[in-house]
């Protein structure tokens, strides 16, 4: 990169530890920052600095908050627990406005092949939530993946014990779909699970 | 973006400011940052401040240097002057390694439609470095389009009279491609500016 001077060269090698973002990206992101009013630069650099000082993860459930305990675990009810691989899977199920839970985020899946085992994820943090009382229902929202299945799978055989109803949420043809276009494991996932209307 | 905690959808706000860069892109980036060491968060923040403190134009080119005159006006000779739209174009010049003269940076092409006239570009500082004398030839590469092309002839026209050889970059098919896909204006221009084997 030594046809560019070092600040450019630098911020760009800044760009392109983004996910997807290569060096052509990266310097048309750099060219933009050039362009922007020092104030719009700062703002930018702010808010990076910012969201590290700031966002941490709230201690009930482990999604992102900027206090002890995140906005929803601190307001709802806690008889509905939905678990979820990631804090952005929490930001699709919020989207939804449908879901009056809170959320349990185990931050990974079991993932033998990885190296990442039961007790690499918060599986003990949820036990404890549970053992505190009050929970009637646990949703196991993973991924509808290997990985995901089997983390669903390990960790309801864990709570049934425990006596708290588990779910699994729905797999099946996606709404606006064509069956014909359906990939076999879930067209025959669909029938497996189908439903008497 | 009320599902997000303020300094995520801060930060989400920022990336969006970026060329091509949606929400969901701009939430990807977001998180990448939040996974960040705080130490890598503060030399991206760094990065990006320092591109608007240290970055400015060179006072005899126009182009992008951290000093008062480039490292390209500086040391090179000064007989050949390269003539550009926008400092990238000299980063793609640069990057053939071919050119050895120096570069003059228009920041613009003439474009009365969107109100950009000959005395908003660096038309002026142009003649001036040729009424210094020692100019030999001025190689117009401003890009092959309607407003490059009417550029680099407003700009000929001027330097003709004050004894300066004008050259203009070839215009053609391009290596490697296919006539049967190339498209018309490029073929004809092709077939007008043939030269002899």
């Amino acid at each position: 990169m030594d046809v560019f001077i070092e600040p450019i060269g630098r911020l760009m090698n800044e760009f392109s530890k983004l996910p997807g973002v290569g060096k052509k990206t990266a310097q048309r992101y750099a060219y933009r920052v050039i362009n922007m009013s020092e104030a719009e630069a700062r703002a930018f650099a702010e808010a990076i600095v910012d969201v590290k000082k700031k966002v941490r993860y709230c201690s009930v459930c482990g999604n992102f908050t900027e206090k002890e305990v995140c906005g929803i675990c601190a307001t709802r009810s806690k008889n509905v627990i939905c678990v979820v691989k990631e804090p952005k899977d929490v930001i699709a199920l919020e989207k939804l406005r449908e879901f009056k839970g809170v959320y349990h985020v185990l931050h990974g899946v079991i993932d033998p092949m990885n190296g990442v085992f039961p007790n690499d994820i918060r599986i003990k943090e949820l036990l404890s939530r549970i053992a505190e009382g009050g929970v009637e229902e646990v949703i196991m929202a993973t991924n509808p993946d290997v990985e995901g299945e089997a983390t669903a799978m390990y960790v309801a055989k864990l709570l049934k014990p425990l006596g708290v109803k588990v779910t699994r949420i729905a797999h099946g043809v996606p709404i606006g779909s064509e069956l014909e276009y359906t990939d076999e494991v879930t067209l025959s996932r669909a029938l497996l699970d189908r439903k008497q209307m």
